[in-house]
């Protein structure tokens, strides 16, 4: 593939970071430079070596720029492209990283209406709960996916940019639409740490929380690590994903309340009967998972 | 400690299995007898070397025993003390292993009423999705909780024994009244329990639950982790402890009803709010819980 000759990314955390160190590490970027909320933060990156330098400004990062990530939570997204549109040249091939596509798009076409062809909508499932420069490693997007929301409007030499830019990086991409995305990842990532932020929480509040915490084991710690994320950027997806994420919230309480009323009439069989269903499900999935985090459907 | 010199282990699953290795490990028992409903599980873990023999029956397994632990699915435990009572010796030492507490010690009342003062009910808090004696490891109580819910009725040289058998398999031992217990139970371990196969079973149940799963990653992958238990125990578990269950269910459920409102009105403040303040409980705890995931409170 093609050298990158600068790199810009914007948001140097887990997500930021790392991926400029994939880069880094396969030999396939000259310069990374970095643009950020905060001074401190990009300092940090430098020292740590993620980053080559810190851009002075949005017209300093992106003169002579040829790849452009933005890897910051959804909720800066609409300010940051606002702020990037004026200086973004026609050959710079712009992605992000956002957990939620919908929202990014939407922020897409109102800053960037006149030239879509190379800003190309993405979004890599890899993370962890630790954030920060601090946290970034080369090898995040290993064996993980990244899914592609193209865009009618997107030149189909940026889409393929994108994909082989992510490839490099160990990782396996595949194209989805963006409200299918949406739909998905309310199902199978928002939901759960909404679920997992809402138990701790409820514990964390309780006159005994001591004594509750103070016998929780593996199981518990294993459920509630995703309640360790970062709020910011949770409460951005949140907010940004609210409508599948509802409606997801909503088929979950119902299948709460039917678990609620097998334990009111001690329906034995058919709890254990929904505990097999599950408990099959899951190790079936725990199988294909372990064999290949990467697996493209 | 003074030598076990017949040990019977009723259930020779992961739980009994791993109790009975970890005191042949330290060298603390002489001979090991397994009981149980089906034969073939019985000659497994014989011919794996957890158990020496297997007892033809109570009369023959309780004749000259000096240990006994109940390590069954929590429904059963009536039925089998039902089946051992008539051959226990005044001296044998009998200690359970059952998640939830209340209804063991009914059982044991209804049927021990005559001669309580060597029953111990204990619950040892470790365990994994797997099960059977394959799964069985004599490590497994090594730095975790044993939670002794002793009765009145106990002599205390007999609560002093099982304390330091289960102390000798590496276990921190502490005493708990027993509806506290399974209060604390419901809250930390029964609820996530429920959560995580209701969500599994939530998921597998869609039209596209292939393309959902395809996209899990590694946050799903924990926060499910404990829906591949048993469901045979712990459809046990959830029916024997319904009523704290419940109440923690419904506890949660108001959660989830607040959360929902908040994702309604996109109050994004709120949000970040409880995020944080669960994200901040779940670091101090998960930092305590790996320096000492058996520290007593």
């Amino acid at each position: 593939m093609t050298m990158i000759d600068k790199l810009v990314v914007c948001g140097v955390g887990l997500i930021g970071g790392s991926f400029a160190l994939a880069l880094r590490e396969a030999g396939l970027v000259r310069r990374v430079v970095g643009i950020g909320r905060t001074r401190a933060a990009l300092d940090r990156a430098q020292a740590l070596g993620v980053i080559d330098e810190v851009a002075g400004g949005w017209a300093d990062a992106l003169d002579g720029a040829d790849f452009v990530l933005l890897a910051a939570p959804v909720g800066q997204m609409d300010a940051i492209m606002q702020a990037m549109a004026p200086y973004l040249g026609d050959d710079t091939v712009v992605t992000d990283a956002g957990s939620t596509k919908r929202d990014v798009i939407e922020a897409i076409y109102r800053n960037f209406g006149d030239r879509l062809a190379n800003v190309v909508p993405a979004h890599p499932i890899a993370g962890a709960e630790k954030t920060g420069a601090e946290a970034a490693f080369a090898s995040l997007y290993r064996e993980r996916k990244v899914v592609l929301t193209p865009l009618p409007e997107n030149e189909p030499s940026a889409v393929l940019r994108v994909r082989e830019v992510w490839e490099a990086c160990g990782a396996a991409v595949q194209e989805v639409p963006p409200h299918d995305h949406d739909r998905i990842f309310a199902a199978v990532s928002h939901l759960p740490h909404l679920l997992a932020f809402g138990l701790v929480h409820d514990l964390a509040e309780r006159a005994n929380a001591e004594q509750l915490f103070g016998f929780a084991a593996s199981g518990f710690r294993d459920f509630t690590r995703i309640a360790g994320s970062s709020p910011e950027m949770w409460r951005d997806i949140c907010i940004a994903n609210r409508q599948p994420l509802l409606a997801e919230l909503d088929q979950y309480l119902a299948e709460l309340a039917y678990l609620r009323a097998l334990l009111l009439s001690a329906d034995g069989e058919q709890l254990e009967r929904l505990f097999a269903e599950a408990r099959d499900a899951r190790l079936v999935w725990g199988e294909r998972f372990r064999s290949d985090p990467g697996s493209v459907q």
